[in-house]
This record gives C-alpha cells, sequence and structure tokens, in this order.
C-alpha cells in the first residue's frame, strides 16, 4: 500500500484536479504514469497524492505559483492537456489553492 | 458514475484529507456516509470530493476558515475524529487551503 506524501512547510501551493474520465483506456495510463514523472523533475514540485474510484482526485503540492504557471506551460504538459479535453475526460475542475496548515497523525 | 462538485465562487477553502486506512471496514462505510451527510448540514458547507484507491483523498470545501473550526469542533465529529485515529486510520494529512482560483471543462 503506498503511504503519504510527506508534509511540507506552509505556505504553499495545491493544485486540486478532480476529473470525470471516458469510458476506455485510450493510453491514458501511460500519459497519467508519464506526467507524474515529468512534474516531479519540475522545479518548485513538492509531491502529488492521486485516487480514482467514480471520480478521479490528483493533488500536487507546489512551492508557488510561478512554478505551477510554469509546469502548466510546459510543452509536453500542454500535449496530455489537448489530449485530456479531446480524449480522456468528459469533465474536470483545477483548483489552484495556498495551503496555510497542516496536521499529520501517524507514521 | 459521480460528477463533480460544482465551481464555486474564490476565495473560499478546501479541508485536504489524504488518508491510509487500517485493515477491515469496522464500521468506516457507515461513519463515513454519516460523516457527509453531518458536514453538509453544517454552515458554511460549499461541497465534497472524494477517492479512494491505495490511499484516499476526501476535498471538503467551505465558505472560511470560522465554518471549517466549527466542524472540527462538532461533538459527533469529535467522536469520529478519535476513532478515526484509533481505529481506521493508520496515517493522514488534512491540509487548510484557501482556494483562489478555479477552472472547469465539461458539463
Amino acid at each position: 500500500m503506498d503511504g503519504l506524501e510527506q508534509m511540507f512547510q506552509p505556505p504553499y501551493y495545491a493544485v486540486i484536479f478532480s476529473s470525470v474520465r471516458t469510458p476506455g483506456d485510450n493510453r491514458y495510463s501511460e500519459m497519467a504514469s508519464r506526467m507524474v514523472e515529468l512534474a516531479s523533475e519540475q522545479p518548485g514540485f513538492l509531491g502529488v497524492d492521486s485516487a480514482r474510484e467514480d471520480i478521479g482526485i490528483t493533488v500536487s503540492y507546489w512551492r508557488d505559483l510561478d512554478s505551477i504557471k510554469r509546469w502548466k506551460s510546459h510543452l509536453e504538459h500542454q500535449e496530455a492537456q489537448r489530449l485530456g479535453t479531446e480524449r480522456w475526460y468528459s469533465s474536470y475542475t483545477i483548483r489552484i489553492a495556498k495551503v496555510e496548515r497542516e496536521y499529520r497523525f501517524g507514521d
């Protein structure tokens, strides 16, 4: 079982990506793994947590808004965003939020 | 398939609750449904999205920090929090974040 992302030092930013998928994989899994790999190489990336059931929720954590902006405009990510609206998602919501506090229980 | 929570008017707050469950249900599902029902009756509650795979992510949305504070100290919720650390979760992280912007694609 995967653990949770570690704690970071607030303030920092969270990108809350909630989505509903279209039927079938259509190379979605491959893209999703690649985007996590690529995001984690970007300056300002802190971590990411993800789960999918009826809907998917991916929360990525970033040092600041500039890091998020750069990631949004990354060429390979832009191609994934284009395919996302064309092929993989029937709907999604993206929320940009400033993490002010955090608490942890357990290991 | 469930849809996504609607959009709200920033600024508002998100409580990002990421967790790893202990094995077995131990009446967890019953409590989880009850907490969603109860939360949705609280002043300042806007909505909630949830998914569980290896980890669980529940993001609840609130009008302001006071609404979150009141919900945290709600008696029945406090009992659930106590059982959570005793019984249901091996670890969790709670992040309080101010939603500054949001975007939507699809229906």
